[in-house]
């Protein structure tokens, strides 16, 4: 691995993938066309990608029991207690509506209220994640959305991922559609005859379903346009290289634009972990994939001290950090920019993937500075409150009249008014 | 006012501006200007479209001092109460940093920080409303942001409004430009040599400041792209007439494009308002523009039961709604989506827009369905913290290992197998 002085510059930046200007448009007619045509549009994109013709596109109870048969039980209870982990978790998110109250009679408030619907895609093949599903359902469904729908491409044999089958149903879900692409988007966004329009669509997907997802926005809402995955661990003397190497490779292997990265004071470990990374992809079943990540888009930075090394891991602002240090909390409260912070040696960045609880769904590519992990926070909205007795307008009217008229709103000065003179009982 | 059977179908919805292809092309060349040239190219936009030239963009405390001359005492304490009250509502908006813990060592949890640095945009001349520069920057300041920067495009006189200059002084903001446009949004998204890059960028402004906000909306965050204004009123047999006819103007005098909707299960309520209306259009100062908006974008919706008008307004997805029945609170619990819901015929929607406390910038154009009133947490991003001992990755491990197996990333497994056997101490 590069080592890298820090003060040559850093960053964990990649350009996004925006498509083609073909892509775009191919997205663009298809959204119109499943707009328009429903049901009959959708089954032509999926004959026409999938080479496939799905006459029934929900999922029966007949298939997700023949996906049981094919896992085993080990699997199943680690899934379930994931769900309870993740369920757990997600259930300390909850908000709850609240009210102030005044003597003069005023209420304000905020009223919290689950989203109606919400659809999830599920990418095909081999990038069909059991953990995605979990991260992505539970916090809607703890929110207290109703209505959770599931949509992923069908397989050649015209069905779904088994363990996708198996997922959907230990969570409760029924409604699922052997629909994928830029037109499970669409149907999810502007409904057709057999499938209602949903109010948000989250979950990851190619780039087909990316910009679909783009372009529906403001018709529905959608989740973050994630980008490649990143870790950035912080380390002092303390640190384990074999650790360290360890956590930086489970990163670079999801993606070649996957982005590990070392930060340390530390020459001696630097140089260690450097070896460590070389003897450990040596054995890895996916030694191509890291290896182009680590070779485009890692880097062990050197800082002068460890106050600059803790700036450094800011200004990179990761999807994941790892305190590999003497005493994590210590440096936590100086830690203002990052998805996912994990303390200490023994949080590998893998254990937060599934199992401990928090959500995977975290800000990449230095939007962790404004943006948050998916939460249950993203499947409810608020509306304010605002109850005035007739006391209060007679006590505060003019004054809210007098703000009016200074920005010019006669109408609204007025309506107030009519308050204070109309005494209708 | 038109009075429509419900059954008729109702929306409030309206296309939003997306601009011509002209207008996007020059915004994208503002801001590749100021990207690339800074300053220089903020001054040169700001002698071509604002027409002044501008030596010195930062508002001088002289300004400010100048400014405070022509507002009067009664105003200054208008405008410090309205102060008070929307500081007092969003201080109950704030969260907590939380965690958990399990005996075998385990700490989980979420650590709520503040963004670094946001950038308020003030619209110029008539469109300069001090209530919008209160919602804006109050919810910023009560989550902690330690830096908040404001942009107005420059008057003819080269400085900005008094009212503008004066309520920023009351909210202690001093880091104010003289800069407007799409190249305001630019120097806020990228910096300049003078001006440094913010997080986010929130406030309303005219078409090219709406473009360039969605442009660099992944550079920075921003707040939403609001739509026309709206009001909707459901009422019963026991509604005043006069004071929802009020009411409905006062939303119509904003913008042509603004909607206001009465609906009910009463005729005879119904031809009353309708009629009011007329009345109270005739001396409005803002005849024209409350007429034009009132014909095109007005109804008054007739519903059969009561039930049916509140299924109404929950699919109108209203900014405002107003609730001009008998037992109001009995109602609330059945209003799943509105931006803001003002309870009884006392709360009329002026006194949420300055006064009350709660924040007036609010989801349109049936969005409401997903989104919330802009609010501290707006200002705030979250961190999941993962702290796993060595007991408890011992207990758990292996399961993550499978669990990383199942999902073919050996990489994973590895990473946490490693801390079962290595012994580091």
């Amino acid at each position: 691995m590069k080592i890298i002085p820090i003060r040559e510059g850093l960053s964990l930046k990649r350009s996004i993938d925006q498509g083609t200007s073909m892509e775009r448009a191919s997205v663009e007619r298809i959204l119109e066309d499943v707009r328009s045509n429903g049901d009959e549009a959708v089954r032509r994109y999926t004959k026409e990608h999938d080479k496939i013709e799905v006459t029934q596109t929900l999922v029966t109870p007949e298939e997700t029991e023949q996906a049981y048969q094919t896992v085993d039980e080990d699997t199943l209870v680690i899934i379930r207690e994931a769900i309870e982990n993740i369920r757990d978790f997600h259930q300390r998110q909850v908000e709850q509506s609240w009210m102030t109250t005044k003597e003069d009679g005023t209420i304000l408030g905020q009223k919290v209220t689950a989203l109606d619907a919400v659809g999830v895609y599920v990418p095909g093949g081999r990038a069909a994640y059991p953990s995605s599903i979990l991260m992505n359902v539970i916090p809607a469904q703890v929110a207290g959305v109703k209505r959770i729908v599931m949509t992923s491409p069908p397989q050649k044999n015209g069905s779904l991922d088994d363990i996708v089958l198996v997922t959907a149903s230990e969570l409760g879900i029924k409604e699922i559609y052997k629909i994928g692409g830029a037109q499970a988007i669409g149907a999810l966004a502007y409904g057709t005859e057999t499938i209602e329009a949903v109010d948000k669509i989250v979950g990851p997907g190619n780039i087909y379903v990316a910009l679909a997802k783009q372009q529906v926005f403001g018709t529905v809402a959608i989740d973050m346009i994630a980008g490649p995955s990143e870790v950035a661990v912080l380390a002092d003397d303390t640190a384990n290289a074999r650790f360290i190497a360890a956590d930086l490779l489970s990163q670079a292997e999801h993606d070649p634009l996957s982005s590990a990265v070392l930060v340390t004071d530390n020459e001696k470990l630097a140089k260690e972990v450097s070896k460590e990374v070389t003897v450990q992809l040596e054995t890895l079943p996916k030694q191509e994939i890291a290896e182009a990540s680590i070779n485009d888009h890692g880097a062990i930075y050197i800082a002068e001290t460890f106050e600059k090394a803790i700036d450094a891991v800011n200004e990179l602002a990761a999807e994941h950090l790892e305190l590999h240090v003497k005493a994590p909390w210590d440096v936590l409260p100086k830690i203002r920019h990052a998805g996912a912070i994990f303390l200490g040696e023994y949080s590998s960045e893998p254990i937060g993937d599934y199992f401990a609880g928090p959500n995977h769904v975290l800000p990449t590519n230095g939007t962790a500075r404004f943006s948050s992990p998916l939460s249950v926070q993203d499947f409810t909205k608020k509306s304010s409150i605002i109850s005035y007795s007739k006391q209060a307008v007679q006590q505060h009217g003019k004054k809210i009249s007098a703000f009016a008229r200074l920005e010019n709103l006669e109408a609204h000065a007025r309506a107030v008014e009519l308050r204070l003179e109309d005494d209708h009982s």
